[in-house]
């Protein structure tokens, strides 16, 4: 069982933070402000800790990104580039903006945001996974019925094999985990989250997932 | 059986037309350059037509825009606005540009292509749909095992519903196709284009398709 620093403090935190104590880790949410953070009492009631980010981070042997994509540069500058060092870095971040009214996917420069963080942590593993889905499907693959995918991108092969282990662990099988390449695809999944807002409009429920079909 | 103005002579066009003359109907490729078409020998031996952009257009009951994204206004405003007048068009291009060396989405001003056609022709009804997958894969969806979807985007409930028969006619079934609303979704399968990148490069081989799963 391992320390999992969660940095983030929103739904999706609790979602995987929930998830990872029920499988035995212990789990420290990082905030900014941990003090006045409207989490704490959800922390308490589920023995999760609750640090500032650097304290989270420097105490975990895996980090998990949750943090709004944006923001996800500064929040992980805040826990430290030496917290950080050789650790595996779980990355589920979207980028959200808001252009003339409409929802659009927002990428540092045309990028993605695990390249960013990939390249102003690069002692850091970053791993872009679980991002094209809403939360309660990341740790409960089964309750979508039939095939569907997670995505694995990432350029540390020992690194995607030990979030590979963690994403069995949720309930995700061999067929379900599909790693499509280098940190440079995470941009073909963070621009993926479109399909998910309009999918989730038609469907008014987040209860699907996107699925590869294969000859 | 209907006449349809295929615009655009590449392979999709090429596979558009050859299913389309097989189900009985007529078929015109639309070309820049018909007297030099490449596609000329194709098109004598296939049975279809081969005309200039305005009179491909200016014959047919439907319309598909077969052309690159970033070419397909200017490939439009060729075949004409009163030659598009009412008419249905199919658009199922991509746009595809290289940035710093790596291959990405280009879409006009962050919106879709099928908006800029939409937008710039707005007594056509246009309906994207097919631009998320391989050729082949568009006119034999029976090729891919298990479940899997080809989406739909446009504004016009009529167009949308007389391009479903079309695909059902294809070999799609009412359960893989998915509306997802408003020509503005087509952003959404726009932006997918670079999922698709990934795939067809972790694969080696086009024959897949993404399908959604629901609970």
């Amino acid at each position: 069982m391992s320390t999992i620093g969660l940095l983030g403090t929103g739904n999706v935190a609790k979602v995987l933070g929930a998830k990872l104590i029920l499988l035995g880790h212990e789990v420290v949410l990082g905030s900014r402000d941990p003090e006045n953070s409207p989490v704490a009492e959800w922390a308490a009631g589920h023995g999760a800790g609750l640090t500032g980010l650097a304290e989270a981070a420097a105490g975990a042997d895996l980090v998990v990104n949750t943090a709004p994509g944006l923001a996800s540069l500064d929040v992980l500058t805040k826990a430290g580039a030496e917290n950080l060092r050789g650790k595996v870095i779980i990355d589920v971040s979207n980028g959200i903006e808001s252009r003339n009214g409409v929802t659009a996917v927002a990428t540092p420069d045309g990028g993605s945001i695990a390249e960013q963080l990939q390249s102003a942590f690069p002692e850091a593993r970053v791993v872009k996974t679980l991002n094209t889905m809403a939360g309660q499907v990341m740790v409960d693959p089964g309750r979508i019925p039939g095939h569907h995918t997670v995505f694995l991108s990432g350029d540390d092969p020992a690194a995607k094999a030990e979030v590979t282990e963690l994403l069995k662990s949720f309930g995700w099988s061999d067929t379900q985990i599909l790693d499509i390449g280098g940190v440079v695809t995470a941009r073909a999944t963070e621009a993926a989250l479109l399909l998910f807002i309009h999918l989730f409009n038609t469907f008014g429920s987040p209860e699907f997932n996107l699925s590869v079909a294969k000859a």
